[in-house]
């Protein structure tokens, strides 16, 4: 195969603050695996948290061996092969397993949904991101939002109250809230759910430090809404280890190495009788609309990584109202917005 | 689609006995779909013990709304309605399954095991079973299965050791262990599975009776060689129960209803740190080759189910010297033998 690729910035549309910082602009990479005339697109939003970075990503790609590559449907041992070469790169791998899926579903002509024998029939919406801001600003956020019918808002920090209220001010819509592990204390931690039960909210991703899954499961045993994992299920091996502290996971491409293992893991997930989302990084269209060709097996889904940026160089899965229309073309069903 | 099936009574080399019981021929269910021209064979193999036989299966499939596969390729939807339509009737639900597959993969114009991402280059060799019968009797069954490098010895009654003593005077080939439940006395189980640690056997399938998980948790504290459930590991949500009692688990096709639930469950096995094996029921070389390309996924593989036949009406998979030589044609690639 022929691998090239590409380093976009993509601008966002307000400046994205969670729990643990803040940016302005998000750099991703864009490879092009080639073979037989088919091109298949990958792409790579590497996350700090986990020692990734664009520069990281280049280095993994100009490493890559391409003979270990032959036959592109043989996902199986090239993504084995790939994540045992070197640990972590997440992302990086992530890129490959896009464009490998990419590829074959343009080979055999379907799209992936139908090449995982799924329908896109379930009119699942996503959710759009309030992200962490002033009062005023939060406001008008959600005024923008008003397309989508449900908001998740990120909380975890010392300005819950101001923010909620904000929220609450500008809107009645449902509402899911992600804390990114930033109630460090379980007592405190309780207190907030109970509190935003009260307010509404649908569900809490990752309420407490990843490394606390005991004071997660504690926290569980006293609070009624569900606790999904975010920082907490990585990879396939993290989700049984989940049953007890958690009600569900939420996927993001970038975190686990790709569709194969995001597979897996919903496969698992519901094995342990656990709901699964589906979340994503600032991302182009390719890797959100990889992420929505799963949609028809999960519970909720968070995609709305490429409309909070004003740049994306790609088109993919629609979304009507939040509603999410997955493409009828082979592959991912991506190309570049003309 | 039109549907049409085909009973047929596959007779036995020897009779075949068990823990359970003892039979000399069992009948099985082929079932062909067909649409646009192209047919998907499958097969219902049904068990006694988990109240299917060829009346059940006719009757579920007398009942089939064949309006609800309009489109084959939706197998997620298509499967979990048939689920949800009836409890139990595994096998006739396999049936179905392995039509499908076989459909899908004929009309895309690959193997399943390309179509799921595999490579049939892992040599794993498949076991081949010797049933409980007189000593003489299995001295001969152990002479006539020379070609295969790696033989399952059917355990559990009281004639254990007169058993191992007849296999071990005929060879001294690696051994499996299948006690069927046999054991009902922990303490019993856990002599047994030490004696035969010392006559080289690899693992004991399913030791106690499946209600007793925690008698099977006690025994495995006291043994060092696997253990791997079988009538403990029938569906999906049983396998990440199974962690802490067993090391790893036996899928059948014909008890988890086909091969798309044998892929979840194999994920999910592979996410609990459990080892897979998959095994079979007395079948033709539908069932077979059906179970046959999950192989390039799995540890150790028991598909012995046709070759224990005299008149297995279709081929499919082939082993060589035990070793599986899957078909490179379209779908399960099984046709008549003619």
């Amino acid at each position: 195969m022929k691998l090239e690729w590409t380093v976009y910035e993509l601008t966002l549309k307000h400046p994205f603050t969670i729990a643990r910082g803040s940016s302005a602009s998000r750099r991703v990479v864009v490879v092009r695996l080639e073979q037989d005339g088919i091109v298949g697109l990958g792409e790579a939003a590497p996350i700090a948290r986990y020692g990734e970075s664009v520069e990281t990503v280049e280095q993994f790609l100009r490493n890559l061996n391409l003979n270990a590559i032959q036959d592109p449907f043989a996902l199986e041992s090239i993504l084995w092969a790939l994540d045992l070469s070197v640990p972590g790169n997440a992302a990086a791998k992530t890129a490959i397993d896009l464009a490998l899926h990419d590829w074959i579903g343009k080979k055999v002509g379907l799209p992936l949904w139908k090449l995982w024998g799924l329908e896109p029939g379930r009119a699942l919406a996503t959710s759009f991101t309030i992200g962490i801001d002033r009062p005023d600003v939060i406001e008008q956020k959600v005024h923008e939002a008003e397309a989508f019918p449900i908001l998740k808002i990120k909380l975890g920090g010392e300005n819950d109250r101001e923010i909620m209220a904000a929220v609450r001010r500008a809107t009645k819509k449902p509402l899911r809230v992600d804390a990114n592990e930033g109630w460090k204390d379980r007592q405190l931690a309780v207190e907030r759910i109970t509190w935003l039960e009260q307010e509404g909210v649908e569900f809490i991703e990752q309420p407490m430090p990843a490394a606390d899954l005991a004071g997660t499961a504690w926290v569980r045993e006293r609070v009624n809404i569900p606790l999904i994992a975010d920082e907490n299920s990585l990879r396939l091996t993290d989700v049984p280890k989940l049953m007890g502290a958690f009600d569900g996971i939420n996927i993001k491409l970038m975190k686990c190495t790709g569709l194969r293992e995001a597979m897996r893991m919903v496969n698992t997930a519901r094995a342990c009788g656990m709901k699964v989302m589906i979340g994503c990084m600032i991302e182009t269209s390719i890797g959100i609309t990889a992420g929505a060709h799963l949609t028809p097996l999960l519970d909720y889904v968070d995609l709305d990584g490429s409309m909070l940026t004003t740049n994306d160089p790609y088109e993919g899965v629609k979304f009507d109202g939040g509603t999410i229309l997955l493409p009828t073309e082979p592959g991912l069903g991506v190309r570049l917005r003309g």
